[in-house]
């Protein structure tokens, strides 16, 4: 389980590779772009010239791609990983993707030999860089077992949730609390200041009861001077609402404080904040009012 | 300030007259509920007749009571506070109420020579007998520091968040949020389940990461459960986004999320569920998937 | 039934009042503001001092008036109709106010032996002025049959819809399908302007099918062109959502479409649309994408 | 221009594959259900073996599929349409899919000779029957003129009204101005029903005013009396307000209501009510309040 094939070195993918180096594995690495290749192979990584290539010696291979669609070419495309990957494979899908396309890929992989896991992470760029990563993990409990050290390396909460495709909705489930706490925040800021309330010592004490939040803790204070630098961008939380709200539909369930959350970021990005940090949501409920 | 008025011993007021008690006042107090006063005065307070009696000889007033037209009555009716109180009183409202409630208290109160503040808790049952209840208080600078010493007995944060009202404003900020928050995680744990994810382990990786907040702590197992004994009822709730929503009306602003929260809490009542505890709005979304 | 006593000579009592001079009613009529009140008598009516004297020796009262308080201060109040109406007055409010506030009316009367009835009305200060309102009628049957003559001067389509507050009830029924239609119409020419879709065929073909309505016909030219002169104004249909939003609290149902609806004409108000027509909603819409 | 190619022939195709035999055209038809092939070929359809076959010698194709994916894969697909038709052959896909699916059509056309149009329809099965049905048309205006003569045999109102996937933006608008209506008239009777108001009296004075849409006008009367038997199906409008909500997102836009009905409907579908009609919306409404 020492070599690793690495394919996606962007923002996310390039630091968790850099630090399955530092940890001593061989990665091999694949990206599109120039740019992460060279920091990839400045970290110590070995360039491959194509996702077969990547994956060829792998043990283990990773996949850290935008959404559904590329990971559907990258895993199950004629060039992909399934149609390249030695027998015994581990092969984890790190991508917040639609729980569907996680299982496609778990559906496919066992005639091909490979064991697929879906394990979507939250935590960002900083945890990423960090290796404290929220990891999220479906698929068997031995292939869990077996991805656990590797997985060690990039984050510090790593739980198994369920079946094939079970990461994935955990990490959709995880987005429409955060999109819908962001929403739920902004009315109450724009409710105090429209009132001529002090709504920095308001939220002190919205954030020390039951109305608390990881949010509250974290951006009350840069959501009340309107410090929306790019952290999480809103295009991407809009990426992650259309995978909860099909995740719904998949289930067959329907979620109406989802449905009205996808629309407020969808909202964001319409007005042009789409790579604003997404507690710019109160900006949409600011232009509601004014 | 040794004289306390106390009007209204129920479930909250009970408790809280006690601690003033405890704590070296004198507290005559009035409420219609023999049973009330029975155990008031078995705490040590001095019974009264009426309102009036109650409000007669007191430094400081205090009223604990169900909703805005109780306050109204009890503040402004001819037999209330303000036409009783002895001037140079300090009145202080704990109810939760419409902030234009607590704003026509405060324009009434000077013409008596009565300092009016609004100071709803947050906290419960439990942080009323405990005294440590959070308080949101409206108001004067000067009354607020007039009344700190007595509101200490009461609670452990004590927050003067802007003029007569805010206190309200930032109760139902609370409101809306922790009802909004409820809302969002009973639609997480919908998902989980109805996707065949394991819904424990999955609120745990949320409760761990951005999506956490002090529900996700404290009610998470008990929902998982659907263990929803009596809390903070469902009827207290609704009252509490009907103030929400007609704060946000006040005070000329949509709130889209507060709306919708309205509504779920709403349909929790509607189904029978007013006695039990908020979280209880995870059946509203169960039952709109079954 | 020859003698009529009018409360509220404005935008749709000044023209009511008058149908009913030209019909051959004696009307004594009162208003606070002059200019309505010249108007009315320079149409033949006698102007009244007070309500008292407006009521004293009316067989009908007709109140035309803003909202809830006005009603309960003018039918309740020391001055108002009850006090001041002599035994057997018909008193028919139609003004559009809270059901609850019509059923309290109801049951004062009585006590008078004054019989009430709430008769809101639809059709808009053209329908005043024409005699073509539709009259909504809450009360008992032998009332609204003895108030038919009366009413048939002002209205076309004249309806017993039930006890005390039924006519309130179905006029808040109708506010609350009118502003969502509004709303879905809006989203529906947003959706194919933002596709390159040309609108006006687009909603030609909607009008022309089930998803047909009196709104698309009359309005999804003027709508298209953003053409939102004042006709009814979004300040009135935020009143009319506000009430909507009440009677379902009232009546303990949820009703979800029309807490998002008041919210989104809430918006359009805060963004300073309250004197536009309520097809305005359109504007509400389009400022959310961009 | 006398031979129809006609791919799908179920409860939709098939009156209306009838329908172009009865005007004089050569039809020749594929289907997977053989109960399908065997109405039509009674009815003078020739059998056709695979949809190449039915394509191969028509001067025009239709097709009518249940979704996205039957279209791309009988479109696009190695033995599908384009694959097959001869150069200068107009195809015609009628089915109801998403906007981005019809352009992915007419973008690949070009290169095979071939003209296509989307030309989603309304009526349902009745307007199949008689042809009558609605037709929007996305694509060439040259393209839309060839197609006229075809197109009045199946319906009555034939719309151009716009570029390649024009037409479903359309019937995406209008499937989300048709659920919303649904919707709201289900709140309209559950508010009036749970006030004692006479829902029936109710409905009929919305019916009369600006409130009225085609939707009161047919459905009011079985709405009231819970007729709910199979119509447009609820099955069919979820997959509608699937497209609807998609179809937004395409274009970049939020839109609030949309994204409610879309989860009202999948409530209505969750609760087992799919093959009900789309007014069974009324059940979930309910449902929410008891």
């Amino acid at each position: 389980m020492n070599c690793v094939g690495f394919v996606g070195l962007g923002i996310m993918g390039g630091p968790m590779a850099a630090n399955l180096i530092r940890a001593g594995y061989t990665v091999t690495g694949f990206d599109l772009v120039e740019e992460s290749v060279k920091r990839f192979t400045e970290a110590g990584g070995q360039a491959a010239a194509s996702v077969a290539d990547a994956v060829a010696g792998a043990d283990v291979v990773i996949t850290m791609l935008p959404d559904s669609p590329h990971v559907e070419e990258v895993a199950l495309g004629p060039d992909g990983v399934l149609e390249n990957a030695k027998p015994g494979t581990l092969y984890i899908d790190m991508s917040t993707v639609r729980p569907d396309t996680s299982r496609r890929v778990a559906e496919a992989a066992p005639a091909r030999g490979v064991r697929a896991l879906d394990a979507p992470v939250s935590g960002g760029e900083k945890g990423a860089i960090d290796g404290t990563l929220s990891i999220m993990v479906g698929g068997e409990a031995a292939d869990f077992e077996a991805a656990r050290q590797v997985l060690e390396v990039l984050g510090t909460t790593i739980v198994h949730v369920g079946p094939a495709g079970a990461g994935q909705t955990v990490k959709a489930a995880n987005q429409l609390v955060v999109g819908g706490v962001y929403a739920l925040v902004s009315e109450a800021i724009v409710l105090l200041e429209s009132s001529g309330v002090d709504a920095r010592k308001g939220m002190d004490v919205l954030a020390g009861g039951l109305a608390g939040s990881r949010i509250l803790d974290l951006k009350r204070e840069t959501m009340i001077n309107r410090e929306f630098k790019p952290g999480f961008r809103i295009d991407l939380h809009h990426k992650d609402m259309g995978i909860a709200v099909a995740a719904a539909r998949e289930a067959g369930v329907a979620l109406p404080m989802t449905g009205l959350v996808a629309q407020l970021i969808a909202a964001a990005r319409a007005q042009g904040h789409g790579s604003l940090d997404h507690s710019a949501l109160l900006k949409v409920i600011e232009r509601m009012n004014r």
